[in-house]
């Protein structure tokens, strides 16, 4: 007998709080509130935020548990064929005060029809400097590989070519940060059995506080300039960009009319625009536009 | 013979000029840039910004003219039958510097397929103020019912009814501003003759700077207040979700590779989110937005 869905949904809460306990450990100052929602057409959540501390500026963690009749909005936009859906899941956006320190985003999730007739897991991790650091991005490649490599070979670089796609702003030619991996319909097909699935979004749920704390203590601070706290903002800007127009889960939540101020967690404090912005060529800002335009394959072990 | 594509072209052009410098004398301090650019597939267009003014903090006027191939996008998202298309209009997003002044955004558009087989003019204008002024609001609506009746009765409260509906955030459960009005697919079958639209539209693009310079003279202003700043910068955010959720113009730009920094010259100079805001209920913030939550009917002569 594998996994029910109701233990899966109870080991994404623990996974939450377990998150949140290891963020406030790094922030060092802020606490996460908790809010509690109730979904009308059945299930609900609690969406954890911290806001103003000393690393993180704006963040959220957020559990959800929802179940109920297939949607023509789900039908048409997920491609679904089943009666009734349950849906339970964790996400991530944290959004840091330092331009120095880097956004990082996880999401995992399970998915099933009709009491378990489909299923599937998705998820990924993607880590968006505002400045980019080539030792940092490689060390988070690894982690990620690691992880991933401890069930199946195939993951990671099948992952991180997603996650290449996927992050990917076509409108601005970049991608929004130096990706991570990123899946989705993963089940018994891809030859593990839906019990180590399971345990392979647990991993890389709980690799996510080790993940930032490693990104967060690799690198030297100074009291930020004007221009490293413009650039940071424009940056954001980006992430905006992205996750109003292209992020898939952002824009089936809003159509479908999912709970607005959780699916909007993942909005920074504050973001920039600027007309037709000009970088100086030699300048830190103009080296991380012109990684963030070229596909990086990163030296793993 | 009615008007031509040319004469139309050329009156949209000289409109944006003639709104630039009506701007830059209301502003009294900065000037427009101009910025060239041309599509591969055919035409091009003129994007003209202003920013750090006395009044205006970031704003674009732009004028296009384009034509080519009905492409598989287009087909799609505008629904088209043809085969050669041609499109030129001037589009406007204001951000004002003080929380008091409004944001104010203008279209108007000519569409037509395969050299006029089939044509149609689109357009709007609307009014997002920072904080509500019922007077202010209605002077507004005044001044677009009075240019409008002009031409005829219908338009007003159709169009007006038409922005209600296209200006609304639906998992905000708000309108983006005090509306005005919005209309598109406007050809003969409305009663008027292609020359007497084409004319209504260039009275709608002359009305804008004197609308602007009423709203802006008409309000008493001290040194803004940081909470004033801080929920004009709130306003901002959702006016990016709307352009970037909803707005068709941009949606259709960015997905099928429009100029993207001609189409997001919309994007406000800075925006801010919080998670889950509460407003006191006896704030100038409440009453704005218990205002954009209900549908209004203005007083008009």
């Amino acid at each position: 007998m594998s996994i029910t869905r109701t233990e899966i949904e109870k080991a994404f809460r623990a996974l939450q709080l377990h998150i949140c306990q290891g963020l406030e450990d790094i922030d060092g100052q802020a606490k996460f509130q908790e809010d509690p929602w109730e979904r009308e057409e059945g299930g609900g959540g609690f969406t954890r935020t911290i806001s103003d501390g000393n690393i993180l500026e704006k963040g959220g963690v957020a559990f959800s548990a929802v179940h109920g009749p297939v949607s023509a909005a789900m039908k048409k936009q997920l491609n679904l064929e089943g009666e009734h859906f349950f849906a339970t899941g964790v996400s991530i956006v944290l959004h840091p005060r330092h331009p120095r320190h880097p956004i990082m985003h996880m999401n995992v999730r399970y998915f099933e029809l009709d009491n378990g007739a489909t299923y599937w897991f998705g998820g990924g991790i993607d880590l968006t400097p505002h400045y980019v650091d080539l030792n940092l991005a490689t060390d988070f490649h690894q982690q990620l590989k690691t992880t991933s490599d401890h069930y199946s070979m195939d993951f990671y670089p099948k992952f991180k070519e997603w996650a290449d796609r996927y992050f990917f702003l076509p409108h601005r030619g970049e991608s929004r940060g130096v990706g991570g991996i990123f899946f989705d319909h993963l089940d018994e097909e891809c030859g593990l059995s839906k019990d180590q699935i399971f345990q392979y979004c647990l991993d890389l749920g709980r690799l996510f506080p080790v993940a930032y704390k490693h990104q967060v203590e690799n690198v030297s601070l100074n009291e930020p300039t004007d221009a490293e706290l413009n650039w940071q903002a424009l940056r954001r800007g980006r992430y905006v960009e992205f996750n109003l127009l292209h992020d898939r889960g952002t824009k089936f939540g809003i159509y479908s009319g999912g709970r607005t101020e959780s699916i909007l967690m993942s909005m920074p404090p504050r973001a920039n625009w600027e007309y037709n912005l000009e970088l100086n060529e030699a300048s830190e800002e103009q080296q991380t536009l012109a990684f963030l335009q070229t596909t990086q394959e990163y030296k793993l072990d």
